[in-house]
């Protein structure tokens, strides 16, 4: 559940003073993403999602990923687009903090994803890393391997209240990926936070990708590894290849994984697994008493990491890539 | 911020064939109520607002507000109109709970209500309860002078814990009210809860009146003194003389106030501000250790009901009636 800073309707029309899109008509706060307050908002020119960064999202960043969305929307991919306001800004000032507006995508996203949900994904995805190609901007990945072990030792003490011998695992995995984190594959622009519940969908129809305040610049097979460990699990904690198959199918038609990142995919979800258990860990650790929002569950990306540490190949995801192999 | 129960996409889809208002296009959770799990909803055919309600809400009250939203509606009040199933009902069950849908109406509640949003509201609230006259069912006021005492018992022992001497404060002034509260003055529909957050503009131009569930039968002119209370005071804790004007005369144009209404007004008021004090003081002995949602100032009423003690006639609301005395 948001965050919520409330915003009065005269504030709000005379901000909107600034843009040409229309005359304010309503506005709600939205009960969406955890980082922002956002609100729902119609205008008479039509449907926007206003967000309100509170401070959790670094300013610096925001120029990086709303010239992001609208460099990507101008090249067709499914996103939202920035507003600019009459000066040409992407964001603004109000209620005392930096302010966005993007236009509304309609779509819901799928709590029960299935194949054809994974084949969408895995399409879009492989289109969105294209289209970031010449994106001109440049903001390193805080969530990489580099970025890893400070985390593990500010949950090292108390992990193993979550899970006995929870400690022992980490450290060994964490150590394990250090020493052999590629540093060869192809980078680009990176989604890095694809889950389900920031893919939009109309029927079996993906509408549209959302959410992009983890967008960086990383290695882009590790895009698809966060993917294949959100999108592939069932609520029983089984891996479905027929849905990786159509995930990984439907990436590598639209940009074929080369052999190196094929032989890497299994160590990327290994790293793309210990990425979510730690900052779910750091998270589940450090809930304030009484707090309405509860925290995921670090255990679920423990068990996802054990199965990635069990995958040799491809072949264990259910996919033959001779059809996409660059 | 409301209580949120999250809805599939795949159910809620499923849910809306029940209906006769177009395909799912959208929806979210948004953050107002705190009784209830409350969706704006994008249709093919328009916008509409799902709330499920949760446990707060007896079901059995279900029929009644939803019935007066409609009755109010087909007589030209401006409020939702709930959407009937295709066996004409006005609710049914989707996630395991009672759920509605009514129309989207366009507007924003004014953060700085100012005189000519008061006239709004006066006339609004006239024209509501001329409207309700009609209306055949019937639910009682939990919350009136009966409901005081039961409240009063629930907080008295650690009132002054609030505020030293509160308790006996409210111990005197429940005394006053229960000995004098009238019971000859004309009674109707009230909506019993319209403060500023609750009624929508347009510009100065009032949209919509909303949130119906605390609708009942009791004195028309309560709903009246609930008004001057929500509406008139300045943040500073003053009186504002010309929004009570105002509003006094937009309602009275409308509805004239009989002369026992009149002279009952401050007597009411003096109850509708000691009914939110009461609430208020519960609410603030029992919020949970750590709850996002901030209670609501109870001190706030104490000042309001230290108001209208004072006051000895309409001449203090800064109204002479003469025009529009029945």
């Amino acid at each position: 559940m948001a965050v919520y800073t409330d915003v009065a309707a005269e504030d709000l029309a005379e901000f909107l003073k600034g843009y040409d899109i229309g005359e304010l008509l309503s506005y709600k706060g939205i009960a969406e993403g955890v980082e922002n307050s956002n609100f729902s908002m119609h205008t008479s020119k039509g449907s926007y999602i206003l967000t309100l960064y509170e401070k959790r999202v670094a300013e610096d960043d925001l120029p990086y990923f709303l010239s992001l969305m609208a460099h990507l929307a101008e090249r067709g991919v499914n996103c939202p687009q920035p507003a600019k306001d009459r000066s040409g800004a992407v964001y603004s000032t109000l209620a005392g903090r930096p302010a966005a507006i993007i236009n509304f995508l309609e779509g819901m996203w799928p709590r029960r994803p299935n194949a054809v949900h994974c084949a969408g994904v895995g399409e879009a995805l492989a289109k969105m890393h294209l289209a970031g190609r010449d994106f001109p901007l440049f903001r390193a990945n805080p969530l990489s391997v580099s970025g890893w072990r400070p985390l593990f030792d500010r949950a090292a003490d108390r992990a193993d209240s979550v899970q006995m011998g929870l400690r022992d695992f980490i450290a060994r995995e964490l150590e394990y990926l250090e020493a052999r984190w590629p540093n060869d594959l192809p980078v680009g622009v990176i989604h890095a936070d694809l889950f389900p519940d920031n893919v939009f969908f109309l029927g079996d129809k993906l509408s549209g990708l959302i959410d992009f305040p983890f967008a960086c610049n990383d290695i882009l097979a590790y895009d698809v590894a966060i993917c294949l460990n959100a999108w592939c699990f069932e609520p029983d904690h089984s891996f479905n290849v027929t849905k990786a198959r159509a995930l990984l199918n439907a990436y590598g038609r639209t940009r074929a994984l080369s052999e190196a990142e094929q032989k890497a995919l299994p160590l990327l979800a290994r790293g793309a697994a210990l990425r979510f258990l730690l900052t779910r860990l750091v998270d589940f650790l450090n809930v304030p008493p009484g707090a309405l929002v509860k925290p995921k569950d670090p255990l679920e990306y423990v068990r996802k990491l054990r199965f990635q540490q069990g995958v040799a190949s491809l072949n264990d995801y259910g996919v033959t890539p001779a059809g996409w192999a660059a």
